[in-house]
């Protein structure tokens, strides 16, 4: 996992004053690495029952589809309002200032998906827990969620309580 | 290709009455139809000297990502304002409706680059001309572009007058 980390660049003060930035663009930018941490997210499942994966906009629709097709399963976009064309179902959560919400076509998955959600980064919490809410608005089961990267210190994890929680790298 | 056209659904009246949306979705839900677009856009490039391929957020991370990991090159995300935190180029193209920009990090392309630009859709060509724009700011040079479906009533492709288009479908 030194390798992958290798490949995660720090950025100080973004996107405000001390606070470091876990910068993945060096990741994505080589192929053998993005290859590594992709078999890593997929390789806890290989063999589960997952049958669909979701990812986060933006930055979970590149894991998220890569993890995706190594499961060979399909992959089920969660969206910032307005930009899913179809009926959806929404979930409003709380960011340091203000709410927003995240948006799921309704016809996506029903109550015999098996769901493995996937992201960048787990920090506080707030955009994953609304993730399984939304997954679970729909019937479907929460099977577990994956991230390349876990900010131990922001305790995240604390409040997926009851979820499986898989992360590659932790700071 | 007619396989991966019915993975494609139209949803009239989205984002605005008149639009007849293309929904990606469904082919995002089936992995032999997304794996059979992904050999599609990568396969006449597979014997050229691209080095990166850069996709445009958020539904361009989502091919973007998948196209690069079938050349074996890297990713590189152009990203809506204020979301890359390193040094970034940028640049501001017209909508219907005011203005926006694309970004991308100043350090992630270089003059020996070259570069295969990947989009889920190509309508009138704004989105895709800044891209362009912006690796040639990087001194990198513009390979081609790649969509996975183009709205030719639009004429996009004239926008992009000079840059070698592969779309796989056209309306």
């Amino acid at each position: 996992m030194q390798a992958l980390k290798d490949k995660i660049r720090d950025i100080p003060d973004f996107p405000k004053p001390g606070i470091i930035f876990k910068d993945i663009t060096p990741l994505l930018k080589d192929p053998e690495a993005l290859r590594f941490a992709t078999q890593q997210l997929a390789a806890p499942f290989l063999d589960s029952n997952i049958t669909a994966v979701a990812g986060m906009e933006a930055r979970g629709f590149i894991f998220g589809t890569l993890v995706a097709q190594a499961l060979n399963v399909g992959f089920i976009p969660l969206r910032k309002p307005n930009k899913l064309p179809h009926e959806t179902e929404s979930v409003s959560y709380e960011l340091e200032y203000g709410s927003t919400s995240l948006e799921i076509h309704s016809d996506a998955l029903g109550k015999n998906d098996q769901v493995l959600l996937i992201d960048d980064l787990l920090a506080t919490g707030g955009t994953a827990k609304a993730s399984c809410e939304l997954v679970e608005q729909l019937g479907a089961t929460v099977a577990a969620l994956g991230f390349v990267i876990e900010l131990d210190f922001l305790k995240g994890s604390d409040k997926l309580a009851g979820y499986q929680v898989h992360s590659l790298l932790h700071y």
